[in-house]
Parts: structure tokens; C-alpha cells; sequence
């Protein structure tokens, strides 16, 4: 398998939760030598280790139907169990077809054909419109007793250049249900969606998107701003209806997880939401404390401050322990993976799942951050439950990520130049009819699907590799 | 306005409900003899009068901003009042940038940008799925007490040869809220979801589908199948609950629609589901009656009748009054203006609404069956409030859709051969850069949004026909 698959739940009633790692990946560091950039660049300025990336053989349909058939195997659940299944993704290889369709081939002998849902889409923030849409299923009086999946993928790709090693792969699917170990927090979603350009794809016949750089960090912390006080307004409302009158911060979050377009600009994150604490705080305490000395900042306003390097230096520094406890761990695998886009944040869950005991998480809340260029972008929170015993929902789910460093080291560097050439050749084929496209099923981790072929119908063919090798 | 657009809403709490109608169409009988094709191909075979299209100055975003747009106006409605706006659509000209994303540029002076849905995709399927995921909100705890806003729209244009005459072009909005004049029953969706290839985009770069014909044509009959197999036994399980033993047939809908690719395709499907009734019932009555000389096809099964003409031809005959009844009047749009795709069949939920009183509809059930091909399906159904008094909501939705017909007819026919040379202009200039499409804006209706310019970076900028206009 040559890409990150993360498979986990929200259920309490399953033990199973599974992460694949790709077994295929560049060296940042050696990539900034192969492009010729400064020593850095990719390494310091966007903080980001390594990139995974697919051969030609893999494409979204096969990312999906891996990472669904995985989870419903580990989780011993029956295709019966499933009563919707959503698929958020920004990979288009048809216009019509949903990935949806694709993936009710495993289904298939079950006769379970009455699963609702289908594929949503605005650049990375597919899988969060695809979650909250299964919430809202499991409480509406259309939810029938059974599970809802959801599920996203993307192999993000660019044009050699600046962006190229902004990217990744990979897929992640979720089961939502009732009384969950995860339980997403309600009436406090604050959400921000604006018309622009900063990232998209309007050249259909290729894999490449269009990037703004510059503009689109802008449209995240803007984007973040938005959210970060459209949720705080909520929360706060909630609280005072309980009597409770004071500011949510940061502080109130446990954990904080983003969508990681790259490391870096994650750090930065914290530091943008601690100045949302900091201008929003009635009389801030600059003598002594988290906003010690930044009494300089009082007056900024945050629409002038999105390239603002004093304001980033400052509130970056004040808040580098904050990130250290709350943020860095989630960023596991985006800094060894890189950007899978709409999966990214909750990629960023797993790796906090994979590095805290049950107990350290127990009723705990997690503050999500997602964003889709275009834009579309979501702050919302989930609850940890309280039972982390050994046996525990929670506990299983915890155990069953353990793995994610241990695998992620076992993967196979691929030289720079190789990874170019694999580049070059999805290039090439992505878009071909009656075609074999190039890659070797034996580099794919067992219980893998990959794509056998094209015919010239456009239509495609999947098969998989075989998930236990026979023994005799 | 060259384009039909629909707007209407299931919410009592609004007076507006509106339609735009095409003013630019051409005559099925005039394309038979331009395509040098039998008389009666188009006319008969597929039961099309006329065909509704767009010039090249209109695409997904021009209809969409326009529609929604004209619903907030007539309903006299606060951009802050919406809290959640789903697209949709399978016109899709950006892989990762949402239509939805584009109308958001309506909300920005209302400073509401907390509005929650994205897109979503599979073929005609997606207006149904945006529908569904509305109604859930309003249903769950996410629901902010704001209305949900489903858009649905289309460009369903195919090369030369046999599928030119199924096209057409539109866009739906309606309005979800509590306590509406159209309520969906609840727990009694039947859905059908299977991977097959029988109509496809897979040729990004084209605005043309892939389609076999023949074998969409069986996948839509056993959807159907399967969709109200599911439908009524969920309904009859219901049934039973409160002491109804009786099976579900389609004389329990008052009326019915169907996504509708061409109107004899929904005839046939009329039939096709007394069969389903014929089959089900224990002891049906072939001496008089409904089932009146039927008694031959009592042994056939389902899945071998896709394509057995007797068995179409005896259930079309003996289905005729019903069709008349339960669903003729509900093609009005379709065939006039050919198939809009995803909001195909919420024009024939137009048309029905336009052509009965309020006390004809008061109290009946709707039922409804969406299907997109790839293929996702669902059958399920509608009441309509008991209120029917003049002034009511029904009332008023009911009448504001009354001019339909009329609207229609107002229409300029465009002869074949232009609009042969405007679908030609399309598809030389649908990926264009740094171009300004082809179109007059004085074509299309006041109030209506064009395309104006494609930069040389993809950017898509609109501009609106003023609404009113100024007399001096």
C-alpha cells in the first residue's frame, strides 16, 4: 500500500481501528537538494519531514474501497450494519459518478443496497460536510438504527514548483453512531464560507490544482478568525444559560487540531488564536502570565494582521508551550505524510489518539479546525468519554493507533529523482482509455485495491491484493 | 433568461414560490427532420415536445446565483435567515472550488457567513441527496432555527446523435423549515445504490456524458423496483404498528413523480409499478378490475422484464388512467423543456403544484423517485398540509406557480439549425481563458445572471440583468 490509509471510529460498540502507512515516501530534505531550493525551505519553512504519494496505479476509487473494506474487516461488522455511507473528496476523475456508486461493489454480496449518501466536495473540507451530515442523520428521524460512514480520500498532487511538496495522499474512514467514545459537542459549529480564488481547479483535464499561495493563508486565518469567534460566541451563550459568565480560550481546549496544508502554518495557528483570546479578553494581564509583553498588540485589528510578521513572530512565541500540549502531537503524520487534504485533520486525530494513553484523554475537548479553499471552513469540538478503563471503547480505540510511529518508520524513501519520474507518469496516464497504468501490486500492502485497468470506455476495473498471504 | 428556472419552497412561513421560464427553446419535431431522423422519434418515442438550453454565457454558477437569488427577493426573506445552503449538481466546471462558494458572494452584505452545505454529486441524484441532508439538519441538533436552502441545478447538453434530444437546462431552489406546506414522511425512504456504468463523465475536459442508453434505461427500472419494494415495506411495517394490515399499492399515492430523462421513460414507469403491485399482491384479481386480463404475466420475475416489451405494453395499457391521473400532469415542464437532471424532478413537483387547486392537493400523499444514474436512487414521499383556505400557505405556493403555462408559452422558439451553432459555440468555448462568452444579455429575463468574463486565471466573474426596469 502506497499511501496513508487511517481507518478509526466515533463507535463505542467497536474495537476495531486501523491506520495504514504508506510504504512509499520522498525526504523533504532531500527534495529541497533535488529542486535547488535553500537547505530549509521545505524542511524549517513549512515544517514538513517527508511527503507520501501514489503510483499510477492507485486513484481515489481505490483509496476508498481499501480503507472501507478495512474497517468494516477489523471491525467485524456486517455490510448489513450500514445505513449510510458519504464520500467527501476533491479527487474528480469523473463528473458525474460518485466514488459513492464505486464503493457499493462491496456491498455487493450482502444485498444491502439501501445505504444513503453520496460524494460532497469543496476542496479539503469534504469530510467534514460528509461528518456533520452523518451526525445529523443518526439524530433526525430519518436515521434507522444503523451506522453511518464516512469516508475521504484524495491524492493531492502539483506542478513541479513551489507547491510540489505541499503534497500527499491518503484515506480515512469513520463510523458514526450513538454513544460514541468521540462525541462531537452540539450547537457550537461555527462556520465561515466566502467566495474566492485562492486555491482550485479549473483546468478539468489535469491533476493540478490553480494555487494563490499568499492569498490562501490569508483566507485560512481569516477563515480561522471567523470560526474561532462564531464558536466562542456559541459556547459562551451555552455557558451563561448555565450560569457560567466568562471568555472561552484556548485554554478551554485540550487538544487542538487544523487542517495541515503544512506544519508551519499549524504553529502559527496557535498563535493566531491565542491574539483572537488576547484582542477579545476585556483587560488582559501583559505584565505577567500567557500575555506577558504583548501589550504592544492591544490595538491591532485582525484583518490587518494576516501578513503581519511582528504580530506572527510575537503571538507564535507566546504561545510555543500551548502548541507543545495541545497541537504538536497531532501533526505526526502530516509532517511525515504530508497534506492528504480533505483526510488531513482527521489524520491529525488519529496521531492524537496514537500518542496519548486513554486515561490522558479522557474527558478531554478537542477543538477541530477544517478548511476547504473556495472557502468553506468549520470550528468545532468533540468530547472524549469518561470511561477509559482497560476493555473501554475509548481504551481500544487508543490501542489500536498505538502503532502509527512504528509504521510510519517502516516505510520504503524513494530517491527524489524516482519520485519526479512516478510523478510524471500519472501525469501522463491519468486520463488514458484502454490502458494498464504502471505500478507493481506487490509494492501495495496486503488487503490493498488498486486500479487493473481502463478499458476503452473509461470504465475502470479494481482488484485487490490479497489481505493474508496463505501459508503452507 | 434562456434558461428555465424554478423556485419554490416547502415552508408555510414564506408567500413567494416562483419559476423562470426559458425563452429560448427548440421544437422536437423540427430537430427530428433537422437530424434527418424518423417522424415521431423524439415527439413519440420519448414523449419531448420541446427543448430548453443555454447560450455561452450561462453556466452552473450564472443559474444557481440567479435562482437563489430571485427566492430570497420574492420571499422577502434576510440573507441572515438562511443558515445552511447545499448545491446540488453534476455540472461541474471546478474539481475543487463549490458552486456553493460562488453564492456566497450574495450573503456578503448581509455579513452572514455562517452557513453551513457544500456540494454534492451523483448524477440527477444530487438535488435528492441535498433535499435529504436539509431535512436532517432541521431535524438535529445543529439546527440553528434557520432555514436550510437546497439549490439543485443543471446544463444537460450531449453530442450530436441519438441523446441530443434528452437535454435541457435549469435550476431549482427551495426553502426547508419546520411546519411547511409539504412535509416528507418520515422513516419510509426507500434507496437503491449500485456501482454500474451506464451514464458518466469520465471525459473531464468534455461537457458530454458517456450513456448506454439501453442499460441506463434497466438500471433506472430495477432502481425503481428496489426503491419501492424498500418504500413499502417500511410503510407497511408502519402500518402495521398502528393496526393497518393492508399492502402499500400506488393507488396510496394521490400523485406521482419521477426523475424524469425523458417522458415516456416515466409512462413505462407508471406501469412498471402496478407490475411491482400485481406481483406483491397475494391474490390479485385478473376477472375485472385494475388487473383486468393480466392473469398471463402472474409467473414472470422482475429482473427478467427490463426490456420485455409484452409485459411493458400490457402494464402501460392497463396503467393509463392512472398515469392520466396520479402523474401526467406533473411532465408539463419536462417536456417542454427536456431533462434539467438534478432538478428534474422537483420541475415536475412545480408542475403538478401549478396545475391543481390547493383544496385538489390538500391532504394527498406525493410520491417521489429520484434516480442518478452510476446510480443512486430513492424513492420516498410527501404529504400536503390539510389547510388549503384561501391565503394559506398552500394557497399561496400553489398559486404562485399557477402561471407556468402560460410562461411557457411566451417563449422564442430558436430553430435547429442555431441551436445546433450555440451548442457548437459551447463546446469550443466552455474551458476558455481570458474570454468573454458568447450571449446577449438582453436574451435572458431581468433579474438573471450571466457569465461575464473568464480571466486568464479561470476566475469566473458574473454580473446580473437588472431586475426591474427604471421608467422615466
Amino acid at each position: 500500500m502506497l499511501s496513508v490509509l487511517l481507518v478509526f471510529q466515533f463507535l463505542h460498540r467497536l474495537c476495531g481501528a486501523l491506520v495504514y502507512f504508506p510504504s512509499q515516501y520522498v525526504e523533504q530534505v532531500e527534495l529541497e537538494k533535488y529542486d535547488g531550493v535553500e537547505a530549509g525551505k521545505y524542511t524549517l519553512g513549512l515544517g514538513q519531514k517527508q511527503m507520501g504519494f501514489c503510483s499510477a496505479h492507485e486513484d481515489i476509487n481505490s483509496l476508498c474501497l481499501t480503507v472501507v473494506q478495512r474497517l468494516v474487516e477489523r471491525s467485524r461488522l456486517s455490510w448489513d450494519s450500514i445505513g449510510r455511507l458519504e464520500v467527501g473528496t476533491e479527487t474528480i476523475i469523473d463528473k458525474s459518478k460518485a466514488v459513492k456508486t464505486v464503493l457499493m461493489q462491496l456491498f455487493q454480496d450482502s444485498g444491502n443496497t439501501d445505504v444513503e449518501g453520496i460524494d460532497t466536495t469543496n476542496a479539503c473540507y469534504g469530510g467534514t460536510a460528509s461528518l456533520f451530515n452523518s451526525v445529523d442523520w443518526v439524530e433526525s428521524s430519518s436515521w434507522d438504527g444503523r451506522y453511518a460512514m464516512v469516508v475521504c480520500g484524495d491524492i493531492a498532487v502539483y506542478a513541479t514548483g513551489n507547491a510540489r511538496p505541499t503534497g500527499g495522499a491518503g484515506a480515512v474512514a469513520m463510523l458514526v453512531g450513538p454513544e460514541a467514545p468521540l462525541v462531537l459537542e452540539r450547537g457550537v459549529r461555527g462556520t465561515h464560507m466566502e467566495h474566492v480564488y485562492d486555491f482550485y481547479k479549473p483546468d478539468l483535464a489535469s491533476e493540478y490544482p490553480m494555487v494563490d499561495g499568499k492569498l490562501s493563508i490569508q483566507c485560512y486565518f481569516r477563515a480561522l478568525d471567523q470560526c474561532y469567534s462564531v464558536y466562542r460566541k456559541k459556547i459562551q451563550s451555552q455557558w451563561q444559560k448555565v450560569g457560567v459568565d466568562k471568555p472561552f480560550t484556548l485554554e478551554d481546549f485540550q487538544f487542538m487540531i487544523f487542517h495541515t496544508p503544512f506544519c508551519k502554518l499549524v504553529q502559527k495557528s496557535v498563535g493566531r488564536m491565542m491574539l483572537n483570546d488576547f484582542l477579545a479578553a476585556p483587560n488582559p494581564d501583559t505584565q505577567s502570565g500567557l500575555y506577558k509583553g504583548l501589550q504592544a498588540f492591544r490595538g491591532v485589528k485582525l484583518e490587518d494582521t494576516y501578513s503581519d510578521k511582528d504580530v506572527e513572530k510575537a503571538f507564535q512565541k507566546a504561545s510555543l508551550e500551548m502548541f507543545s500540549q495541545k497541537t504538536k502531537p497531532s501533526l505526526l503524520l502530516s509532517s511525515r505524510n504530508g497534506n492528504m487534504y480533505t483526510p488531513s485533520m482527521y489524520g491529525c486525530l488519529a496521531s492524537l489518539l496514537a500518542q496519548y494513553s486513554a486515561q490522558q484523554l479522557a474527558g478531554s475537548r478537542i477543538g477541530a479546525f477544517s478548511y476547504g479553499s473556495g472557502l468553506a471552513a468549520s470550528l468545532f469540538s468533540m468530547r472524549v468519554s469518561q470511561d477509559a478503563a482497560p476493555g473501554s471503547p475509548l481504551d481500544k480505540l487508543v490501542s489500536s493507533l498505538s502503532d502509527l510511529q512504528t509504521r510510519l518508520d517502516a516505510r520504503k524513501r524513494v530517491p527524489p529523482e524516482e519520485f519526479a519520474e512516478i510523478m510524471k507518469q500519472r501525469e501522463e496516464s491519468h486520463h488514458l482509455v484502454n490502458h494498464t497504468p504502471q505500478g507493481s501490486k506487490d509494492d501495495l500492502f496486503p488487503g490493498t485495491w488498486y486500479l487493473e485497468r481502463v478499458d476503452d470506455k473509461h470504465r475502470r476495473q479494481y482488484a485487490r491484493r490479497q489481505l493474508y498471504q496463505i501459508k503452507v
